[in-house]
Order: C-alpha cells, then sequence, then structure tokens
C-alpha cells in the first residue's frame, strides 16, 4: 500500500516512518510512505500556506491552493506521463473523488506498483470534528491501495478543502493537538501494522484489547517474584483449561471495571455471561 | 514542567521533541523534555527487556526490572545528591508514589529547577485498558510539575508495573497500535500546548473544537473565490454580530450531525437550544 502524508514537517513524519514496526514495513515493501511538504506548492515566494479569516477572529487559517496542490502532486506522480494530470481530472468537479481516466489504469499495468483497476485514494483529514477513529476504521483503510492524509499545524482549514477535496475526515479523539501529524501517524501506525507481513510472530497479538472486543487479562513474565510481589500461582500451574479460563474471567472484569461501554459491542458465550453477573454481584457487595 | 518518555525508541521522541510547538517549548524553557532509552536499565548484558508470558501464549511481556529501573533512575535526577535516592523510598513500598523527603525539596531549593513543594511525579502507562484520555485529562495533567510515560512497544507489561509504579493509565482511543510512543507524544502535545506562554498569539485557539465543548464552525481565507467555490457572502458582509450569529449556529449544525453526543455536555444557552429545534425540525424534514 501506499501512504502520503501532506505536512509543514515531513523530517518529524520520516523519523517515524523509519523505526519500528513502521521502518520496518517500509524496509520490507509493504508500505510505501512519504512525506510530502505542502510548502512547496504555496505558490508564492514567501512559502505562505496560511492567511486570516474572513470575517475575523484569532489565528490562521490553512489556504486552500497549495492543499490541493499537493494532493494534486502526489495523484499525478502516481498516474503514468501520458494520462492526464490528476488536476484536470479534478478541476470543476464537485465530487471529493477524482475521476480516474482508463487509459492511466492501463498504462500502469506494466509499472511495479499498480494498484487494483479503479483503486481511488482516500483523502484523509486530520481534524477533531473528523469522524472518531476506531479499530473498525483501521481495517477498513488497511484494506485500500492508497491513503493520502492532510495534515494542518495549529490553524484551521479553508472549508473548501473539506468541502471539494478529502473523501474522509477523522480524529482520533476528543483532545486539542497543534496539528494533525500525530493523529496521521497514529492512524497510519494501526493500519500499517494490519498489513500482511508487517508484525512478525514474536510480535503478534498481544496487545490486541480491541481484536475481541475485551481488554487484555494481566501479563506476567520472569522474575517469578519481584521486590517481594509473586506471579499468580495460577500461571505457574502448568493447567492450561484452568488459565485460559482465569484469563477471561480477569478479561471480562477489567472491562467491566474499565470499560462497561466496550462489553455491548463484545462477542460473549453464555460462560461469559454468567461469569459477568458473579462479578457484578461481587461489585455490588 | 518537566516530561521524561521511557521508550525502546527515543531518537523517534526527540525528533518530536524537536518539532513545533514542542520544539518553541523547549527552547524557551517551558517544557524540559527527555527521551529515556529503558534497555539502558535491562540489567543484563543482550539488553533484554522482555521475556515471555507465565501461563503461555503470543507475544512477549515487557520486564518489570527495567521499567522500575528506569523510573527510579529518572527520580534519582530529581533529587539532589544528599537526598535518598527514590529507589530506596519505592522500596518495599506498596503504593505507587515514592514519599519525597523533606530534606529533598529543601536542598532543591537553590536549583534552576524547583518544583512546587511535594509535587509527585504522575508515573503515566500508555496502554488501551487505560483512562480515555480527553481535554479535561489534558487540563488536569498540565497542572503538573512532572510526568513520567511508560511506552511499551507491541508487547504486554508485567502486571506488577501496572500494579505497584504508575499513578495512572491512558489510552488514547479504542484501536491498537505497535507501541505507546505515539499515545505518549499524542498527550504530551496535548499538555504542553497549554503551559503559559506555549501557543503564540498568532497560533492562539481556532483550533479549540473542545473548549467550547461544540466543534468548530468553518473558516474560509483568501481566495474569495477557489476553482469557482465562493466564500459565504455572509462572511464578506462585515455584519459582526451576524457572523458571529452565523458561525455559531454553523457550530452547533455541525455538532448537531456529526457528534450529537458532545451536545449533552456543551454550554447552551437558550439562543442554542432554539437553534438546535429548529436544526433537528429540518433535519427530519
Amino acid at each position: 500500500m501506499r501512504i502520503d502524508v501532506l505536512t509543514l514537517f515531513p523530517e518529524m513524519c520520516e523519523a517515524v516512518f523509519g523505526t519500528s514496526i513502521l521502518g520496518k514495513a517500509r524496509d520490507k515493501g509493504i508500505a510505501r510512505l512519504q512525506a510530502v511538504n505542502f510548502r512547496d506548492f504555496s505558490g508564492n515566494k514567501h512559502g505562505s500556506v496560511d492567511d486570516t479569516p474572513y470575517g475575523g477572529g484569532g489565528g490562521m487559517v490553512l489556504k486552500p491552493d497549495p492543499i490541493f496542490a499537493a494532493v494534486e502532486h502526489v495523484l499525478g506522480e502516481r498516474h503514468s506521463a501520458q494520462a492526464p494530470l490528476a488536476s484536470e481530472a479534478l478541476a470543476g468537479v464537485e465530487t471529493a473523488l477524482p475521476v480516474e481516466p482508463a487509459e492511466s489504469v492501463a498504462n500502469r499495468a506494466n509499472t511495479d506498483e499498480v494498484p487494483a483497476a479503479n483503486a481511488k485514494p482516500r483523502i484523509i483529514l486530520m481534524c477533531p470534528q473528523g469522524r472518531p477513529f476506531d479499530q473498525r476504521i483501521a481495517e477498513e483503510l488497511s484494506k485500500e491501495q492508497h491513503l493520502i492524509f492532510i495534515c494542518g499545524h495549529y490553524e484551521g482549514y479553508d472549508e473548501r478543502i473539506r468541502e471539494h477535496l478529502v473523501t474522509d475526515e477523522l480524529s482520533i479523539g476528543d483532545y486539542v493537538l497543534t496539528g494533525g501529524e500525530l493523529p496521521a501517524l497514529t492512524v497510519i501506525d494501526a493500519v500499517v501494522r494490519l498489513q500482511p507481513g508487517a508484525l512478525g510472530n514474536e510480535t503478534s497479538a498481544i496487545t490486541d484489547s480491541f481484536s475481541t472486543g475485551l481488554l487484555e487479562y494481566p501479563h506476567y513474565t520472569r522474575p517469578p517474584e519481584f521486590r517481594g510481589w509473586k506471579v499468580p500461582d495460577m500461571l505457574l500451574s502448568g493447567h492450561h483449561a484452568n488459565i485460559e479460563a482465569w484469563r477471561r474471567e480477569q478479561s471480562l472484569r477489567r472491562t467491566l471495571e474499565r470499560r462497561p461501554d466496550l462489553l455491548e459491542q463484545a462477542e460473549l458465550s453464555e460462560g461469559d455471561h454468567k461469569v459477568l453477573k458473579r462479578l457484578k454481584a461481587e461489585m455490588e457487595q
């Protein structure tokens, strides 16, 4: 898959792209990750990408021109030289998605990077007004060929970017940040780790709190006693069925105590419901 | 304020610390940001910080020793040479917070960095099981003197870290990531921008979607017409009271359409309720 991040801080994004799972995914060719400085598309000699808001008020607003131009540059890279530029496909079109001409798909057939026919890029604006990002959206995005992230930095976006360019608006949570970079990198991390081959066996699914819909049970490793605090005897018993039951109960207990809202969505067996009933009774005592 | 991040990827954290608002806050002395590689505290020549889980199952689990040692190193740095080491204060204590000896507070009085007397650090574990991070928690943490973040990477944590060392567990959202670094950096960004002087005037509060409890109204800047898409006439009218009313209605509309859950917590006037009633009626038609 290909991912482009439009940002004013490409070095910071590159530092994250080069680290850990993302770095390995890039090295293995699983994800092509690129940071694009949209200041290069300002169209003026000062490199200015923002301006004061119409109607007054504080702060600055990101202008539409540099963002549209940077997205079109990225889309243009994807097309073969003979194909029309994405800017031509986009100009005057009211929808957010550029229509991809059939010739360009045909021309691409012999290149190294062959998206599925008609694969349209998702153009994603990171903003507090966006759809709350969750694991389901991560899974949805992980099936795409090409993601383009737009990261503003302590400014608002000109509304025409939102209305006429982007396909998605995403928010990673209800807090105020100085820019879209950390949110975009967070989404990218969640998406790339789902690509086949991105995680080695040794790093499989241990932190997958949300894959079962429940919070994780407690983990313990060596030493068996640390500063007087011991590993629960159960885990040293070697009795696998009992250990599984203990872990499931711990997951249910932790979810019930901390995030009861998750229980509504979780896949629960009849046995789970019995355990929950007992745990609720204990908690009410 | 002082912030330490315990991580296996200090270079990545440093790249973020050096960028934009965080970089400026560090340069201005508003926040002292430090990444500490807890592999340096592995206590073995292989630098191993994780091990297989007791009770079986896939994945690796972060061992307690390196994390405790790294936190105590950071706490030790904070104390003057004459004061007992934090490790002594911690050893055998069942509570998560080290008791800070009165002498160390006195000895610190003449140093550059003087936390308030009895200021205890918050030791924060980033994990999916944590309390969901939001703007209220950002404001709470922004009043602290010292934050220590513990970032695991694609492993679980030994439960004794959770039970006996940390003061807080935080999650930035319901999605699975490969490590705690991006979540910790996200929390740090949200917290540091609230420090007095961190944001310049020009970058004030335009993205503060959550400070009013409503989503932001649309922003527009030059050019007044871009590819045929015009700025709304209202914003060019110069009539400030009408512009304010239009913006408020836009905020209410967007929140109603996208995040009706936020309306329950928002501060709404009688006029707002009238507008909402009208908008709801429109939407039902």
